[in-house]
């Protein structure tokens, strides 16, 4: 059984919904079918989740609703004409939404989260119902049968029983549409997960259901060894595991959100991210383990909005708990960071700069002055972590030398190197002037000089 | 005012006082002199300290102490006869290690001090004696004028009153001889500091009367850019800063206690290495800031001896606090750690493996796995720390390519490359069999490549 998640430019039109059931009949494994809401159709349009924010925002403000659910409506409309359906559903859709609107508001977020979810849970209605118009047997299935959340403030993620539940659906006749994005509280309130969210329902279905493929369809034919805005017609990567995805993704890679790896990584099922609008390209595969090839590096991503915090103190190393208490200070302003080398007297702390404010980098600075004694402490800016990413390549001897070599070559000075502890990356910290210089750089000597594989 | 710290082989024959004695006469300057206990005379020879550490433990087993304490008296004999001393001192000697021996037993610790600091303070008395002698006017001060000292269980240090109280040495017309390695309490209890402890005493007697010069002399011509035992014939290092010092000394360069440096660092007085053996020899000069010569480097050290504790947990990086929990695991074991490099989803913990014991290991291992449910906690041992050292050195674009394709070049694999915080050095960790070799490859590179300045 294949369980496919299909992104929102998958399902962003009728013509596009038409590929996306086409691809469905194809192959009779593929029972299971996660869908977000329609994304764009065109660079300049707007997604229907973003509608659907305006029209939360509107609600909470006390504005005209009626024009903005028309507003959402009309766009599911375009699709069912598209797709020969009769209103049937717009109705469904319009009465959802107003009911939606005038639901409780005293939680603001639970408020426009459950509009949010509106887009994806509509559209899974629609498509089924447009498969069954086409003689495809479809059944839409509501998150409300199973997708059990934990309960507010943590940060979303399904409860051990959303699996249980959610391992019924293997035994349905019908091709199963499933909107991604949401689930539901024991209490039946309704939560979303992060952006990119649907990619998680798909994989909690894949793993629930025991899939022998997660397929993860988009709108690019494979994942890249490089960003193809900043490196000219980069090499595809056929074959990528898991950890290499997740260390790629988390530094620019947003093909693929990487949470969303984590049901299928402890299941460990295949991942094959394809293109909606070229299905026979292989697409790119994660997997568990793949074979070595002739290239130590898989892939090269790079990303900006990085600080630095340096804290130095004479003789620091001498203070047991010295580095324990800075990242103290650090976690009470609620900041996650990145990495920490250190020197014999010195620690840098190296986060993303979106956490900060002024108010908490004065505040930081102040408490290691006052609390650690330190002799200097400030924040810098404008930093971009450049992560070179490959199965085993930590064992690959002169790899770390050939990187170094490839950046100061560029004229850039390496800000940090981290090396030393994940088997499969190297991060090298740039100022963020050279990161698309350095991303060249990197994947001339990494990529261009060696015959592809 | 100069302050002239003499070691232990500096003064552990008759032969090495005078030539103590003509040193100190030759500069008028020299004023304040810290001495060590009668060190090795040859490389078989036994220092005295230890023929004090083992008279300690015989006393304290209840042992023959009487042999072992005409042994000590013996050595400082030949001593005085080389001198040409009368019996004066032997006596104030024997009286003064009976009755250390005879003192209170109830903690062990404080009483094989009290036993060991006798080498310096008998040798103190013995020098100041024969200054006297031949017609320099010399004077033993005892710490127990104004070293005041911090109470246990703390690591021992100086109170401020310490440097108020021997500030007033300065004024003092003869030569003061005083005995490094120890001081008092408040209440009056004998502390040491740790081996190298002189060069501590020293620096602080340089500190309190605001010396224009730290003079420590041992017997070397001077500090080495590289280990001699390792390198053949490195160059010398004729001026470094307190930083690049501090730096070198952490990894093997066990020429200058490292915390005895504090005391000039913060006065900003230099500091001159030199050897009693070759005193017209410049020596090295450690000082706040140094001109820049034309090598990026000025020193490169390697020490073993280092553990790594490797965790990995898949989405580490979304804890906030996961970091600072773990090392607060590894402070409750009372362990200091070196260096943290971390992935997305691993951080290891770089720490000496003498601080470990298999019980700590385990206990460290099993809770880092049930406290912070990690997927994979192991030690790996028998990795060594290479240090290359150069004040600005980090601005030098291509240095850190430079000393890893060296290190590449020998073949070694490098498992931990620490850059990022410490302006002035950049770490290698590498398995200990390939140290000497990688030493060699980075003096070759850093060194043997450019004219010397």
């Amino acid at each position: 059984m294949i369980v496919c998640k299909f992104g929102g430019t998958s399902v962003a039109s009728a013509e596009q919904i038409k590929k996306v059931a086409n691809i469905v009949k194809s192959n009779p494994e593929r029972k299971i079918v996660a869908v977000s809401a329609p994304g764009k159709r065109s660079s300049d349009d707007i997604k229907v989740t973003d509608l659907l924010i305006d029209l939360a925002e509107t609600a909470l403000a006390g504005g005209d609703v009626e024009s903005k659910i028309n507003g959402v409506v009309n766009r599911y409309r375009d699709i069912t004409d598209g797709l020969g359906l009769d209103n049937t559903m717009m109705n469904v859709i319009a009465a959802d939404l107003s009911e939606r609107v005038q639901a409780d508001r005293s939680n603001k977020d639970l408020f426009i989260d459950s509009i949010k979810a509106s887009g994806e849970d509509n559209n899974a209605k629609l498509i089924a119902s447009y498969f069954n118009s086409i003689g495809m047997p479809a059944k839409y299935v509501s998150p409300k049968e199973g997708l059990v959340l934990n309960d507010l403030p943590e940060r979303t993620y399904a409860l051990p029983e959303a699996y249980v539940n959610l391992s019924k659906l293997k035994d349905t006749k019908e091709i199963i549409i499933f909107p991604g994005f949401f689930g539901y509280t024991k209490e039946g309130i309704l939560r979303t997960f992060d952006r990119g969210g649907s990619d998680i329902t798909g994989s909690i279905l894949a793993s629930a259901v025991g899939a022998t493929l997660y397929e993860n369809f988009t709108d690019v034919d494979c994942v890249f060894a490089a960003n193809p805005k900043v490196v000219n017609d980069p090499v595809d990567i056929k074959e990528i595991t898991y950890r290499e995805m997740r260390e790629l993704s988390y530094a620019g890679f947003s093909v693929f959100h990487d949470e969303a790896l984590m049901p299928v990584y402890k299941q460990g099922i295949p991942v094959n991210i394809k293109n909606t609008n070229n299905p026979s390209a292989p697409g790119t595969r994660i997997l568990p383990t793949r074979i070595q090839t002739n290239r130590p590096v898989t892939g090269i991503s790079a990303d900006g909005g990085f600080s630095i915090l340096y804290v130095s103190k004479y003789l620091m190393n001498r203070e047991v708990g010295f580095g324990r208490k800075l990242l103290q200070i650090i976690e009470e302003e609620n900041i996650s960071y990145e990495h920490t080398p250190s020197g014999l007297d010195d620690i840098s702390v190296i986060m993303r700069s979106n956490q900060l404010t002024p108010e908490k980098e004065e505040r930081i600075v102040a408490r290691v002055k006052t609390e650690l004694c330190a002799d200097d402490v400030h924040f810098s800016h404008n930093f971009s972590m450049i992560v070179i990413v490959g199965e085993g390549m930590r064992h690959n001897t002169g790899l770390a030398a050939r990187a170094a070599t490839a950046i100061s070559n560029t004229g850039a000075n390496i800000e940090m190197i981290n090396q030393g502890s994940s088997e499969v990356s190297l991060v090298f910290g740039v100022r963020s002037e050279f990161e698309d210089r350095i991303l060249k750089g990197l994947y001339e000597e990494f990529f261009a000089k060696i015959p592809i594989s």
